[in-house]
């Protein structure tokens, strides 16, 4: 994907914000178990080094700001603060769904135990909002730095609604397209939708512009998270998880809850006797992938993604920027909805 | 205890602020598990009608804005967000701990799982920041409402930072007093020197007034938690958890640090077996108590509440209250910090 070059251009400064708000808090190893999240330190403290990867909520945050003529770096703090909430969320994500691992290394709970990696993710909740404190040095009122922590702390909730959501499917058959997208929306769609709206913020950049930009980030969050369901089904050189660890745990995503839908008897009774069963094993998997292939489940998860993506680039139309940070928004939401090329 | 009809008289405004932070957010059970904690619903969502618990930081914090010539209602907001944070912690120390019940009834996990108590949990904690959007409403400036987040974060990343120490030193013998005191500095004494703090500060008091008013918080908090450590071993109508639990867990309060220090070769052995096992039964307790009693250790750690309990008091000296509400925050010291009578 050739737009990764430009999208990268703020990799290294959101890396350099989320760090300062990390770490240099003393030397308990709390803060070693946020930093082995982030994926700063290996299981054993040691420093990786690796060039960061794209944040793509933070790098939305900046890019946002950017479009509606900010300085990037108004909008740091702010991005790091979304950074750290997902983070957070997804280390308690690592501890409710049991997943070992996390781009070829062990998960916090893995390496520290569930009642430590809790308390890991309580800690980075609170950080995200010390992040924000930095937004003062920016040059930002204090009612809008106020401001700030409200639409974050919106998002936060709504997130934990849809995680709420999401973990009530996983014990059920009859997730309807709608539930599903309920449930989306209020997780990724969410994050990205703060993140989008916080970069207008930060830009100062009105109400309509924000509007449009929170609209933008949630139709973008929505639709790279359809793309994930494709992805982690069929494989991908971006997929963030194992992929039987998903099915395994039951996660109700689109393709199949479109073949849920539309499977007929026999078919259905395959899907059904996998997800009744108590335990899950990798087989199952292919059972399930040959039944979703042949309902052409995996296009239509895709054209949905699609269509979210051009949402996405509509809002965009109502958001007062110039074309060139259209384009690149554009690309952006392209580059994040796109099926495997 | 009589003076508890006096410290009483803000139950009720502080109980609808909180009720008004958490409830009317639509009907995802998520807020069930919330108000089954917060001890407004039962384990099948049944109202539970009992007059409102005493809620010791929120009163504080009322009490202290009041004291300093604050109107009560303008503290509310930060009152409920304190409470809110540490319920949140609480939530996710049940399932850290293994709490099964409180006040007898099932904790929130026993209830629900541990995974979507997790995320009630985060939630709680969203919610403690969302009721800061009050202030607003309250008259506060943005500067001030935006620097009560900072206090409030400041104060729950603290907690975190108590609760890591806490569960490291489960699987530990030696724990010295001064390791014991860094914890609690951190956790109850964090959140309760926060509320003083917010309190002073929605007072609009004056910068020497929150430090001093923080100053007793926290040693209020130190002196509380000794002093719920004595009486969750010796037992008391204030218990908070069952005794047995909190053994079993091997949390270490000050009477057990004392005697783990004072210990002669015989009664280290006593002791040592027990920790050392992985699983300890009722009966240890017994075993425990009669070490414990012989060493003096309760007497010990009671002189140190009493200690904690003189030093809050003198920290009001430079806060600039009335002698009326001088009187009242120490007698409410007092209170919080007195043995079984």
């Amino acid at each position: 994907m050739s737009q990764h070059t430009s999208f990268d251009r703020h990799v290294e400064s959101i890396e350099t914000e989320l760090k300062s708000a990390v770490m240099g808090r003393g030397d308990l190893a709390l803060y070693r178990m946020m930093a082995q999240h982030m994926g700063w330190v290996d299981e054993l403290g040691e420093p990786v080094e690796t060039r960061p990867d794209l944040r793509v909520h933070p790098t939305l945050c900046v890019m946002v700001c950017e479009a509606l003529g900010g300085e990037p770096a108004q909008a740091l703090p702010a991005a790091a603060a979304v950074e750290l909430v997902l983070r957070s969320s997804q280390v308690h994500g690592d501890i409710q769904n049991g997943v070992p691992e996390r781009n070829g290394r062990p998960t916090v709970w893995w390496t520290w135990g569930p009642a430590q990696s809790i308390n890991a993710g309580d800690g980075m909740h609170a950080l995200a909002r010390l992040s924000l404190l930095r937004l003062a040095d920016e040059g930002l009122t204090p009612e809008r730095a106020f401001r700030a922590v409200s639409t974050l702390d919106a998002a936060a909730l709504r997130y934990c609604e849809g995680q709420f959501l999401d973990l009530t499917y996983q014990d059920r058959v009859d997730i309807t397209e709608e539930a599903y997208f309920e449930a989306l929306e209020s997780r990724w769609a969410a994050l990205l939708g703060c993140a989008a709206e916080l970069g207008a913020q930060m830009a100062s950049a009105g109400e309509g512009a924000e509007q449009a930009m929170a609209l933008y980030g949630r139709k973008l969050g929505a639709a790279s998270h359809v793309r994930d369901d494709v992805m982690r089904l069929w494989g991908s050189a971006f997929e963030l998880m194992p992929q039987a660890g998903d099915l395994l745990n039951k996660r109700k995503s689109l393709p199949i809850v479109y073949a849920l839908r539309n499977a007929t008897g026999a078919e259905r009774r395959t899907l059904g006797d996998v997800y009744f069963k108590r335990v899950m094993e990798p087989e199952d998997l292919d059972r399930i992938l040959e039944v979703l292939e042949r309902l052409g489940a995996r296009e239509f998860a895709q054209e949905k993604a699609d269509a979210l993506c051009r949402e996405a680039i509509e809002a965009l139309n109502d958001a007062g920027v110039s074309a060139q940070g259209l384009e690149e928004l554009a690309s952006y939401a392209r580059y994040l909805s796109a099926g495997d090329s």
